[in-house]
């Protein structure tokens, strides 16, 4: 190993066992074990730029395994990126430190995600490269034409939303996306054999990726693979074999130095093993010096690519994207769509109106990126005549991500940290268990993902129990900074759309309809009432006793119920609550007067009824699901799980008579 | 084809095809794409006896792809199993009939585990196939004996579940699992070359399976290949490459035929293509024959081994594991530990106070078979001396699941579904999010699943706010038949053991601190309190203004605020919240005197505040999270986010104000 850069892969091996030892918590193995694999990487072929570690044509760097933070906080620190203080390094794991536990997009700069639940590093990545392709297509590779780089370890490979992302990288060919595998056979627990004796390289390469072994030790073979990887056709695997610990004395290869500071005596021999006779926290000029010329390798190219932006015509759309900016125009045709809506009055499934102000957005917003997990057509996630996102131009639109929703939402993730695109993507809503891992990642980051989640409630039908949400709402309306909107008839859905595109630092979900419903909002009106989450669709005609919160297909419910009250003499007002979380943002005056004090208050929703005390009291009526759905027709569902008018209306009776 | 074989198969077809038409609704597809594969496997295979499909030691068979429910419906009714009838066939996807859109276990006979959510029923049947060696082990291979059969389609084998699935059978060498994979190149969103280019053969091989590729219509490949897997020592995977809606006249072949009904014209079309002359869902004589007696086949067989049992010394305890009835002095050790910690009062974090019921328990039901997704050390699953579960004995009692925690939760549904052991398996509390389809599918399905979910909230501390549960509470709580479990003692922690331990059909997730904390039951009290749900701990010296309601390690913090407002003479109880469900469960009269009816209501949980307004009303005070957690020591968490009795009192002295 050449004499520089062996030392400067040292400098990460004792920053990261000294934080460690500091904190005396966290995960020195990792960092230890592929500082020169990572050295390597980050010196002679990552496209970045240390002053600027925002450049939007840098070459994205993933640690997938966010457990060894200190990896990155090293790097950045080393090659000089600003706000990553030998101070902070000092600061490990300490509140308000620019060190977390686990890398955190938004937080420390140079973090391009946020990483530590295993696989989604690897899962993100692939989102970034689809990102890179599609604006590349856009705007052309003299703009955008930069590389996906992960390190991911065996917890990485094991997570099953690596199998989904691995083989959708395959199918659409991402030749600008690398894996690094630490392949170091050691998990928590002990050596990898416990658990698993499948095969990486087989299992990569049939997923469609070019693999390749090395000495994750030996600089040479790291320099000859990561240029052999940008020659790929396809997205690289480069197994690392590597020891996890590199560089102690004593534990080099042992699983104690996984999750553990190595204790004084060992980091002691360390320091002596590696020849390193610099104090804690220390790092000598000598080795500054070329990290720091690391750090400044891409200014070049950077600049180079300023003055080609400047001299774009596309530059001001360009840089509208990266800062996920709407277009002027983004909402017109949505907000034609409304005016037409409140005069024809359709009656359709509510996602079949999202997919019909998706056709009124798509045109007008080219960053929208779409697909589906291989349910197009149910979740009306296509814009007619939009082309297939896939090589080898990636101009297309729409993904066809298979059947793979966590892979989807991960994927979606990584294009919105990317920027210039907005990714929505489709399933059933009930699926949205199965990506709840990166839905929260990307709620915990901040980033704009549109889940569209149709066939929300017993009102799929025939599907029976396995496919009919229940507890969804609550679980999702209970994670923080996640936007749940459940709209009731087109005007809602179209404003939904408006105000999800409108929240650029927070993920949403759309909850849609599989059935027919009717109309609600049958009146002109020009504010967008869905953006203030609940709002009064209807008053009481005298004065109201009774208060019917409700949400989506429950609407119609409401105002029927309503109907019949008002008919019998009783005031009764209708809340739609299209989106919660909205609603708790409004004022305290505005919250009380929606909210009421009605005698009665009753929430109609075909769900569960975890959460809805919030609207109407541990005592308040609630009509909706106690546990499981059936199998049946939605009339049929209805009616056997007395989710009905008459069904409010007596509850609401009873309730007066108490 | 022989003929007898073929027009079989064909019965299979054209029920499926009936019934989906019946219902115009449902998937005829698969069913009839896999007709000649089910066949040969039910009539030549499956050691089955449809007199008694509850037989222990009966083949399992699982319909991973369970959309195409028919099929199994048509095998069960062909084969005479009781109450699959053919008027249950003619009321496919209809309210209150035994043929249900997706097969549900407890709902149907003969269906072995719910299925639909796609990668599950792969995912299950490995854990079925881990219960029948352990039980293999444990009573010998005289009374266990037997193999799992999946059929899985394209969609379950891009889920990643089933990634984690099959490298765990690879790993543990379940030679008795064979996956038939219906490889028709069909999604519902066409082509299956649209979302998938990877190489299946190649990826299981690289999980360590056994793989040979068959054409699935071909009668005498498929006998030869089923032959082939039964002498594999390796699980194995066949793919039958099949057409789709195979007999169909003009839709063979075509993803139009994956999810709906084929309609009149076709269906016609269709009984000439096939030669099969009967009316709608009419099977003659001649074709049931050969099925009844395919179905009686495996009576010797059941019989012989009857004899076996009765004659076998194991017999009771046999019998008793299968029903899922626990040993008569199961909790003996337990309630020991029990008064043991009244007396001594150990402080320590609830994960250990966990191990230490598992000590307890461990030996006095040898049913429970252990394991942790890689965090074994972290999440105190593992009992001393226990071996590990592995090949070539299989007695272990001790899983090494790798990071693979949504493979886990599907596996440990297996093992419940099978019967015989009782399966417990840790990860850290917010990785519930990964395991949650899974998870789901236990509460639908009310099996026996006992998940342990350490690190439950900020208390996990350094490793930041990826690794901490913030609605994790709330989004389990939300779901119907899961019961959590938070505890917070060792006095609670065995209390909630024992009650999830009795809960048998129900999935329980105990949620245990990473933290130490204080004992709060530290009086005698030979009643299990926390099966309650919620109890008052401590009542108010005087007459009662406050409540505090907390769970967990914030028990002893609502018991600190306790003392300070006592102190200042504002009389005020602490009620203790382990377990919402159970608490559900009382009576009215127990449920009000235990929220009480005091001036202020508080909750302390260091967590979402999403669901407590159930116990505290909208108006209640909650001292708990609003956001996600950050990276720090736990103790300047608590302090940052303000989780502590001086927050309370000063909460509750400001609303006291009001």
């Amino acid at each position: 190993m050449p004499q520089d850069l062996k030392t400067m892969a040292d400098a990460i091996r004792v920053l990261a066992m000294d934080a460690v030892e500091q904190a005396n918590s966290g995960h020195p193995g990792m960092p230890m074990g592929m500082a020169d694999v990572a050295t390597v990487l980050w010196t002679k072929f990552l496209k970045y730029d240390a002053t600027k570690p925002d450049w939007a044509d840098r070459d994205r760097f993933v640690l997938s395994a966010g457990h060894g933070s200190m990896l990155i906080y090293a790097l950045l620190h080393l090659t000089g990126v600003k706000g990553v203080s030998m101070d902070e390094l000092k600061a490990f794991r300490q509140f308000g430190s620019k060190t977390p536990g686990h890398p955190e997009f938004g937080h420390t700069p140079g973090v391009e995600t946020t990483t530590g639940p295993l696989g989604q590093g690897i899962a993100t990545s692939v989102g970034m490269a689809i990102a890179e392709r599609r604006l590349a297509a856009r705007f052309g590779e003299d703009l955008v034409d930069h590389r996906t780089w992960v390190i991911a370890s065996d917890g990485d490979l094991m997570e099953g939303v690596s199998h989904e992302a691995i083989h959708l990288a395959g199918r659409l060919k991402l030749n600008r996306l690398t894996v690094l595998w630490d392949d170091n056979n050691i998990t928590i627990d002990g050596p990898l054999s416990l658990s698993e004796t499948g095969d990486q390289l087989a299992r990569f390469k049939a997923a469609g990726w070019a693999v390749k072994a090395i000495d994750g030790h030996d600089i040479g073979q790291i320099r000859r693979a990561l240029t052999w990887a940008t020659r790929q056709d396809k997205p690289s695997l480069i197994a690392c074999r590597t020891k996890i610990g590199k560089g102690s004395k004593n534990m080099e290869g042992h699983h104690d130095t996984h999750g553990k500071a190595l204790g004084k005596a060992e980091v002691a021999a360390t320091r002596d093993n590696l020849g390193w006779p610099h104090e804690q926290f220390v790092v000598p000029d000598e080795v500054y010096r070329p990290w720091r010329a690391a750090g400044r390798r891409g200014g070049k190219l950077r600049r180079a690519w300023e003055q080609r932006l400047a001299a774009s015509p596309a530059r001001a759309d360009f840089e509208r994207a990266m800062k996920g900016e709407l277009p002027e125009h983004a909402f017109e045709a949505l907000d034609a769509l409304i005016e037409k809506a409140v005069a024809d009055k359709p009656a359709a499934a509510t996602r079949q109106h999202s997919g019909s102000a998706l056709d009124a957005l798509f045109g007008a917003i080219p960053e929208l990126l779409g697909g589906s997990a291989d349910l197009t057509g149910s979740n009306n996630t296509f814009v007619k005549n939009t082309a297939f996102f896939d090589a080898p131009d990636y101009a297309g639109r729409y993904i066809n991500y298979g059947i793979r929703e966590h892979g989807m939402a991960a994927a979606m993730n990584g294009m919105a940290l990317h920027g210039g695109v907005i990714p929505y993507g489709g399933t059933f809503l009930v699926f949205t268990d199965y990506s709840r891992p990166a839905i929260r990642l990307a709620a915990l980051m901040g980033v704009r993902v549109i889940h569209v989640g149709t066939h929300d409630s017993i009102g799929l039908g025939e599907d029976g129990p396995t496919h009919q949400p229940i507890e969804h709402l609550a679980a999702l309306r209970a994670m923080p900074n996640l936007y749940v909107f459940r709209p009731a008839d087109l005007v809602e859905t179209a404003e939904c759309w408006k105000a999800a595109l409108r929240l650029q630092r927070s993920p949403s979900v759309l909850a849609l309809s599989r059935q027919k419903t009717a109309p609600v909002r049958t009146e002109v009106i020009g504010e967008n009432l869905s953006a203030h989450g609940a709002y009064q669709l209807k008053a009481a005609t005298g004065p109201a006793r009774v208060t019917i919160f409700a949400s989506g297909t429950e609407v119609p419910i409401a105002l029927a119920a309503r109907e019949k009250l008002e008919a019998e003499g009783i005031g009764t007002r209708v809340v739609s609550t299209p989106c919660w979380e909205l609603f708790e943002e409004q004022t305290d005056r505005y919250k009380a007067a929606v909210i009421g004090e009605t005698e009665v208050k009753v929430a109609v929703e075909a769900a569960a009824r975890f959460g809805w005390d919030r609207f109407i009291g541990p005592d308040g009526v609630f009509v909706g699901m106690t546990g499981f759905g059936a199998s049946a027709p939605f009339e049929r569902l209805y009616k056997e799980f007395e989710i009905t008018a008459e069904a409010v209306v007596s509850a609401v009776k009873a309730k007066l008579e108490d």
